[in-house]
């Protein structure tokens, strides 16, 4: 029952269904992988975080997008 | 000051407003029962999470409540 | 498969195996009971933050246990 | 590398970015201040929860704003 | 600069290093892979939680691991 | 009622009373001169996470620290 919880920026319309059904499965597979836990008890969730709520180095994730970064 | 998160899919257009009074009223309760916590301290956030953002044994919920689970 | 987090100050040497599984068993039930959750996937994991870590109004807990509060 | 994850309520339509700016700011300049951490690996999230999916003494902030508190 | 939180049981002494390398590793990795983030920015915290301080199914992996579960 | 968590590597044996008594503060004072919120309702908790546990760019920190990054 390990629980994975991924937090991301929310860009160009937030992750597809696909990319969310991607996530969850290699990093299930990597606990399964890594540390032979349990599929079926490993909990994961993502979290898609607007780029102004969102900061490194200080500044908000909408800023540096502008710049390129 | 014990601080509870609860975490739930997001299902059926989420949660009633009584539902999320239980869960508060009920976790509060649970602190102040269990470890004598003050009520007046104890913070319980909920968030709901979208099934496409949630999942176990390595599938997104939306894909297992198609095959009824 | 809801996830409960619970955050609470290691005092007095910390919970008691008794006071931990207090806590799970309620934290489960009271899922089950207020939404209907399956038990069998519910996780709760609970936190226990030394009192220097752990703050309230600007202040260590530390320093507020010794003016009693 | 620190992260820092601040969690408030959703009020008055939520934060405005330049709060959100200066929230993002003051804790990198104060990890940077206190620690010496590298501002530049320093990452910050802001998650605005709605008040009736965040309690305070068993209620939700809404009842409690009801009530000017 | 994605986060990622893995938390895990700490069982049989807890993880190893390798183990903790190869999570950290494979996280980065797969953020890269399915969303092309920037690995130097990407940070993953691995917390290893007590069998005492976790649950599932309402009771401590600790009690379930004696019945070999 | 805010909820701020600061998660750093643990190193040199870790943040020292005073280290965390500000960063308390700090974060405390920057949510009210920001928000107006209420000092006495303001958690804050800090987890110092061992650079075992804590990745960059897909590495420990433990690693990058003998390359003094």
């Amino acid at each position: 029952m390990p629980y994975v919880n991924i937090k991301v920026t929310k860009e160009h319309g937030g992750l597809t269904k696909e990319e969310k059904a991607e996530l969850i499965e290699g990093a299930t597979s990597l606990l399964e992988k890594t540390l032979n836990k349990n599929r079926a008890s490993t909990v994961v969730t993502i979290e898609e975080i607007d780029t102004d709520n969102y900061g490194l180095g200080g500044e908000q994730i909408t800023e540096r997008r502008k710049r390129g970064q």
